[in-house]
C-alpha cells in the first residue's frame, strides 16, 4: 500500500562500499534477508547520530563507544527482527561479540565494527545464528549490494527503500547512494530507525558529522507516522572521498544533492509508513520562530483526528484548526491564521474562506498526496513535515505485530 | 461498546437547579436531543474552567465575557451538533442571539446566561431552531431533568454521562450531581469538553473557583482519548448554598465527594472513548517532579503504539518501553525503572524481571479494565491518568464523523 514508491531501479555504487545480506535465522522465513553488512574502505570518515530515547538500545550504546575509538570504523553490521533493546548487560554483551565476529573475519579490530538492530523490544538477540552468517556474508560483499542490504534493514517495511545519485561538479562525479527502513514507531528525534548513506565526496569527520546534523534536521527531524520514537534510531553517513571533490569544491551543489537525498529517503519511510494510504506534507510558514513552526507542524501530523480525516479524505478542516488550536506555541494570532489544502485557501485571517467550497475542498483531499498549508502571518520561520494518514491498517499491522 | 459504563439509574436533584432537554433540529434525527437548558436559582455561586486552545469557540469567548458580569448568571445553554468555533463574528453574534432569547423568556438579563456548543467545527450555528425551542424548554425545567440534559449534550458519546453523590456531614445532608460529555477531541487542558457539577453546597465565587482547579486537575485534566484538545471545553462547578454546608464545616468529607464525583464523572468519558474496548489507568509513581510524573503518564496513554497492543490485548511491554524512553523528561534513570502491568512485574530496575512469564502478562492484558505502573524510583511525586485503547472502530469512527 505505499504511495508513489517503488522498488529503486538503478543504484550508484560508491567507491569504498561494499555491501551484502543474508537470511541467518532471527527471522522464520528463509525467504527473508535479516542480516546485512557494509564495509567502508580505510580512510573514509563516518558521522552518525543516534535515537535520543533514555531507553537506547545495547547497539546504540555499542555504536557511541565504537564511533569514539581509532583508527575509525570500517564494517556495519544490521540485523532486523530484534531490536536488542531493554536486554541489558547481556544484550550489551550479545551485540559486543557480534562486533568480534565481524573483526574477526574481516582482519580489523572490534572497535571498527559499528553494530545496529531493528525489531521486537526486549527479547534477546539470537548470536548464533549471527555469528554463523558472518563467513558468508564477507565473502557475498559487493559494491552493487546495495538494495539486497535495504532488504536485509526491513521489518514491517513493504518495499525496500533506497535513493541513489550523481552530481557533476567542476567536471567530476560525485556518487551518493542510501538506504533506509522504518514504516511505525517514527518519529524521529535527531535521527531515524536506520538510515545508511554513502558519498565518494571528500569530508573529513567533524565537517561531516555537523553536515549531518543539518541534513537530518529537514530529513528524518521532518517525519512522524505516529510519533513513536525508537530505541534504535540510528542514522550514519559515509563519505569515502574516492571522487576528490570536499566540500568547498562541491559547494551548494554538494550540499544540495546530499539534502536532496536525505529528503527523499526520508519522505521514502513515510510513503511506506505503516497501512498508509496518503503521504501527507504539512508546510507551516509566518512563524514567529522555528520552535512554533515546528509545534504547529506535529501538531497537525499527529493529530489522531486529522490523521483520521486524511483517511476518509474527508476536508474536515475544523480539524486543522483543533490542532493549531491546541499547539504549544509561543506567539499566535487566530486572526491573522491562513490555512491551504493545496492551493484551495480554507480558512482566511482566521476566519473561512468565504469563496471556499465543499466541492475543492473534497477534490484535494481525495488525492492520494496531500499538502495541507498553514500560514501564521506572524514571522519569516517555516518548516515542512511529512506524514502518513490514520487507517484500518494501521491498527491491523499494530495490533498483529508480534502474533 | 462502553466500558464498564451504564446509564445511571438514581440521580439526585440538588436544590435550586432545573433542567430541561429537547430536539431542536441542529440534529436531523427527531429522536435526539440536541439543546439543553439548566436553570441556577439566584444566590448561588458559579465557577468554571475553559479550553485554553488559541481558536476557543465563540460560545467560550461569550461564556468568558459573561463571567465577569454581575448579578451572577441563571441559565446555562447547551446545543450539541454543531460547536459554533472558527465562525468568527457571525458565530459570537449567534450565540449572543441565543442567550438573549433565554434572558427574555427567563425574565434575566442576557449576561446572566452561559452559552455552550459541542459538535462539528466551522459551521454556522443554525441559530432559529434554537431560538423556537426556548419557550417549551423553560416551561419543561424540572429539578429531575438531569438525564434529559445529560442526553441532550451527547455527541459520538453512546451513552449519557452523570454522577450523582450524597454526603452527611454533621447530621445535614449535601448533595451533588454532574453531568459530562465526550468521547473523541479528548486531552482537556483545563477542562474538558462539557461537564456541569451542582451541589447544594455553600461555597462562594472565589473559593468555588480554587476548588473547581483543584478538582478537574486529578479528574477532566487527568484524561486522553487521542491527545486532541477542543476549541469547546468547558466545565461548570455551581454550587447553590441550599444544605447551609460550607468548605469549613464540609471539611475533607465534602472535598473528598466532589474529588470523588469529578474523577467518575472524568473516568465516564474515557469508559465510552470513540471506539474503546478497554478502560487503562495509567499510574506513575516515584517521579522526580509533578512534571516528569505527567511527561510519562500521558506519553504512554497517548502512544498509538501502546494503544494498539492494549487493544489486541498483547502484552508488547517493549512499547512501554519506548514510550517512557521518548518521554520529555527532567530526570531519568533507565536502571531504576519499574513496570508492571496489574499487579504483574515486566521490568525490575530497567531490566526484564527474570520471573516475568509471557501467560501473566497475556492475562492482565486480556482485562478489559487495565492499570499500568511506572514507578521511577527518583522521587515521591505521582500521578493517575486513564486512556482507552486504539480500535479498528475508533478509526471508522472519525473517518466517518462528518458523513
Amino acid at each position: 500500500m505505499a504511495v508513489g514508491l517503488q522498488v529503486p531501479d538503478e543504484l550508484f555504487p560508491v567507491e569504498g562500499i561494499r555491501l551484502a545480506a543474508t537470511h541467518c535465522g532471527i527471522k522464520s522465513d528463509p525467504a527473508v534477508k535479516d542480516l546485512s553488512l557494509i564495509e567502508i574502505a580505510a580512510g573514509a570518515s563516518i558521522a552518525a547520530v543516534f535515537t535520543q530515547s533514555h531507553f537506547c538500545a545495547a547497539p546504540v550504546i555499542l555504536c557511541r563507544r565504537h564511533l569514539r575509538a581509532q583508527p575509525a570504523a570500517r564494517y556495519l553490521l544490521i540485523n532486523s527482527g530484534n531490536a536488542n533493546a531493554a536486554t541489558g548487560d547481556a544484550g550489551l554483551e550479545a551485540a559486543a561479540a557480534s562486533c568480534a565476529a565481524v573483526a574477526a573475519a574481516g582482519g580489523v579490530a572490534a572497535e571498527q565494527v559499528l553494530p545496529f538492530s531493528t525489531g521486537v523490544i526486549a527479547e534477546p538477540l539470537p548470536l548464533e545464528p549471527i555469528r554463523g552468517a558472518i563467513p558468508r556474508l564477507v565473502d557475498a560483499l559487493a559494491a552493487d549490494g546495495w538494495l539486497a542490504a535495504a532488504e536485509g534493514i526491513m521489518t514491517t517495511d513493504t518495499l525496500p527503500k533506497a535513493v541513489s545519485a550523481r552530481v557533476e561538479i567542476d567536471g567530476r562525479t560525485v556518487t551518493m547512494t542510501g538506504i533506509a527502513k522504518g514504516a511505525g514507531m517514527i518519529k524521529p528525534d535527531m535521527a531515524t530507525m536506520l538510515a545508511f548513506v554513502a558519498t565518494d565526496a571528500a569530508i573529513d569527520g567533524g565537517a561531516l558529522q555537523s553536515l549531518l546534523g543539518e541534513l537530518v534536521a529537514s530529513s528524518f527531524n521532518a517525519i512522524t507516522v505516529d510519533g513513536d520514537t525508537s530505541t534504535n534510531d540510528s542514522c550514519v553517513l559515509i563519505a569515502t572521498g574516492a571522487s576528490g571533490v570536499d566540500l568547498e569544491s562541491g559547494g551548494e551543489a554538494l550540499r544540495g544533492a546530499l539534502r536532496d537525498l536525505f529528503e527523499r529517503l526520508a519522505q521514502a519511510i513515510i510513503r511506506d509508513a505503516e497501512g498508509a494510504t496518503k503521504f501527507v506534507e504539512v508546510e507551516v510558514e509566518g512563524a514567529a520562530s522555528d520552535a512554533d513552526a515546528r509545534s504547529v507542524a506535529f501538531t497537525i501530523a499527529e493529530s489522531p483526528l486529522v490523521k483520521t480525516a486524511l483517511f476518509a479524505s474527508d476536508p474536515n478542516w475544523g480539524r486543522l484548526i483543533m490542532a493549531i488550536g491546541r499547539a504549544p506555541l509561543g506567539r499566535i494570532d487566530p486572526r491573522r491564521v491562513d490555512v491551504y489544502l493545496g492551493d484551495v485557501r480554507l480558512l482566511h485571517r482566521g476566519l473561512p474562506d468565504p469563496d471556499y467550497r465543499e466541492a475543492s475542498g473534497q477534490a484535494e483531499m481525495g488525492r492520494s498526496e496531500i499538502r495541507i498549508r498553514v500560514n501564521l502571518n506572524l514571522g519569516a520561520a517555516r518548516i515542512r513535515v511529512w506524514t502518513s494518514d490514520l487507517s484500518y491498517d494501521y491498527v491491523r499491522i499494530n495490533a498483529e505485530y508480534r502474533s
